[in-house]
């Protein structure tokens, strides 16, 4: 796409993916595609089996070429994190060292911060058979363990690379949790939710609805309580409107006749 | 497996799964897969393409097994969210719905809440070419959408279900912290909402609301999404039923006289 820099995208600091003796081309690009959704795109290989570059990597990344495009290769584990501030290991088992041991949540703000202080940082995924290397994971400053189902808690490679990226693109996410969407109209103003509320009512009267002038006003006050939950927009309070004409309007041409 | 009793894991309160037209096989498995990561079991699925049970779903679901074994296939995504409070609609792109839109981590707060409440929700997933059909949008609730690089935001299928399903999974142990006060009643349930809808879509066929044979489906859809933003009680349907007759009623009556 035109408008994305991947240069940029760097700068801002995504913290770089680096797969240790990754396995299949296929789990490579499936890496690739998840760390463009992410934002990511810092990949770097250390002796992937089936050599560089990869057929199925490509055919498996959905689009995500820019990311295998400038994946970096590497010998060795030390070469690949060299330029980096704070490392992570990505591991499903503690392997009984002495490590810091963090959440992708956690860990997220850290990279943030880091990032923000304008060091690099990384995660490190062994291979896709056994997991990181003891070596490898006494290169690493910090641990990460995903929670999960601790009885069925493997994931994949590119669904920890996904969780991973997930967590730090949310901590630059700006937007609200939550929203109504209303496309072109605009949310009703109180009036226009008082006036629908007569004609309802109105009606309801005519309709003799109210079984009993006692509980007449707690009855309106739960239908008014239905309706503002209902968040409506300016449009929508015309339906409204039309569909209580319509349902009550038949009976008055009916009447008529 | 003998241990897991779907009408209790409902009650556990994680969201039920609902793949509306799954296409391949493989994609059901790793769905399956990346659900029991996160503690999920309902899983649910309505006309899946190649039949069921699927060899290549169990083949792909890397031990997930009991997942797919207690899979339930439906016809018809009416019957298959039936049971639930509410659904939550899974979708990349804004169809011009009128309906509230979410992260999957303050939707994963909202099913903690209605799962402390005792309510059973759920989450729709389309098929993987074309995402989620209107009609089956206009079912749900809430829409769902993962704050991801715009430029490449498209998850496959099983990716989609394992950020939902993480994100439920972090929730575990905090306390709801907001939930509907609901009273001596409960919310309504899909199947008791839609027996609603169609008492109101017939009565305003019989009066002659629906304009034009073309714009009634997106007409009813607009309707339905107001009623689903209401968050019904169960109590409240009824009163909806009662104004439906009484405006409608008042008309049989007076064509009698």
């Amino acid at each position: 796409m035109a408008g994305t820099n991947p240069q940029r995208d760097a700068v801002l600091g995504g913290p770089a993916i680096i797969l240790i003796e990754p396995q299949l081309g296929e789990n490579i690009g499936t890496c690739a595609r998840a760390m463009l959704n992410c934002g990511l795109t810092d990949l770097r290989l250390v002796r992937p089996r089936d050599g560089w570059p990869s057929g199925s990597a490509k055919a498996s990344a959905s689009g995500a070429d820019l990311v295998l495009d400038n994946a970096r290769l590497f010998d060795r584990t030390e070469d690949a994190i060299a330029d980096l501030s704070h490392v992570f290991a990505t591991t499903a088992r503690n392997r009984g060292m002495i490590k810091r041991i963090m959440t992708p949540r956690e860990a997220a703000s850290e990279m943030r911060a880091q990032s923000s202080a304008g060091l690099a940082t990384g995660v490190l995924f062994g291979p896709e058979r056994t997991g990181l290397f003891n070596d490898d994971l006494a290169l690493a400053d910090t641990s990460l363990t995903v929670p999960l189902n601790p009885a069925f808690s493997s994931l994949n490679l590119a669904q920890a690379v996904l969780i991973i990226g997930y967590e730090w693109y949310q901590t630059g996410e700006v937007a609200p949790g939550r929203y109504l969407h209303t496309g072109a109209t605009r949310p009703a103003n109180k009036e226009e939710l008082v006036n629908l509320f007569s004609h309802l009512e109105d009606e309801l009267e005519n309709s003799r609805f109210f079984s009993s002038p006692e509980k007449k006003p707690s009855m309106i006050r739960s239908i008014r309580n239905c309706f503002q939950r209902m968040d409506m927009t300016e449009q929508e309070v015309r339906t409204f409107h039309g569909i209580i004409s319509a349902l009550t309007g038949r009976k008055r041409s009916a009447a008529k006749e």
